[in-house]
């Protein structure tokens, strides 16, 4: 049996980043994948009625950032000084503001308020991909402290979701540095291996 | 000169955690508040475009949750092992996935639309709260791992926002044991002596 089983949905989403952090760590792990009609009977086993969810140990954990810096310190992908790790939560978050305000556009139920809100983010949306991509720039193709860190597999693992989410399918093209990113994540080879095994 | 110089406006909000954090540490900080209409011509000089900002030894650093994940490590209010971590961690977005939704309803400008978000949130607000308020009663009284950590700090810090937000006044009667962790924290000798003065 394997260490760790990780609880989500059938697609990347918020669960990708934590799937490649775990296959880097090459402990094992159970890629449990719940489809959406069976969701309701699982719910009420999970910590707080959401997934993702990793259980290990006789336990469960839940948030897909709380667990994913979690295998980030776990794996040596976290920074050496509590400065460093102020610098990568930071630029963390700005990804993470900028998929909660995608997920906003996105996730709109009424289709004229949806699409106000996607003429309305547009300019954040651009705004923050560009600093991001600046930052990355910067950090000689990371996401920060100019090294592999879990702000890397967190962009890596969110990056189609954010491209789909943003309705921008050439986000990689526009944004170079950005696709560099994911790129680099996806060709470490025990992260590749479990890409292409989910693909195949 | 002190240490540290904390930046954002005159307001609590996403600010007074990490304030009540510096208050704590007791290293002094100079709580640089700008005023809304000193804004614009202050932004372009932090790193995101955003409040609030810790500045310190030459750098300065953004993103509230980042700033006060550092602050909880730096002054002994992280857990002991990854796993403690990660359950802090865990707990603390849970706290944070409800102010959002609440900022989400605040912060609508379309009046028509903020009144049906406020109708249709009042579940979801409901249900975070109390299951918020058995994770304190389980936790005898404090927000994780059943021990003063900053997770404590960054919802006190929140506390009058959240109210204030999601238009319940009566939040701490409703949930007393979410007032607990306020006032326990407000009930910290180096924390209340910032806080009266500040009030005075």
């Amino acid at each position: 049996m394997p260490k760790y089983v990780f609880h989500y949905f059938p697609i990347k989403a918020l669960g990708e980043s934590v799937r490649l952090l775990l296959a880097y760590g090459g402990e094992g792990f159970e890629d449990h994948r719940i489809d959406f009609e069976d969701w309701p009977a699982f719910k009420p086993n999970t910590p707080f009625g959401q997934m993702p969810v990793l259980e290990f140990d006789g336990k469960q954990y839940a948030q897909s950032l709380a667990i994913a810096r979690y295998l980030g310190h776990k794996y040596g992908l976290a920074g050496e000084t509590l400065e460093d790790n102020l610098e990568i939560d930071q630029n963390v978050y700005l990804i993470n503001d900028l998929r909660t305000k995608a997920a906003s556009a996105n996730y709109e139920k009424d289709e004229v308020i949806k699409e106000q809100k996607y003429k309305e983010f547009s300019e954040v949306f651009s705004d923050s991909l560009e600093r991001l991509n600046a930052l990355v720039v910067k950090n000689n193709g990371y996401v920060a402290l100019g090294k592999l860190t879990w702000a890397d597999f967190m962009f890596a693992g969110l990056f189609d979701y954010l491209s789909a989410m943003m309705r921008m399918p050439d986000l990689g093209e526009k944004y170079p540095a950005l696709q560099q990113v994911k790129d680099r994540v996806y060709s470490i080879p025990k992260v590749k291996a479990y890409s292409d095994a989910v693909t195949a």
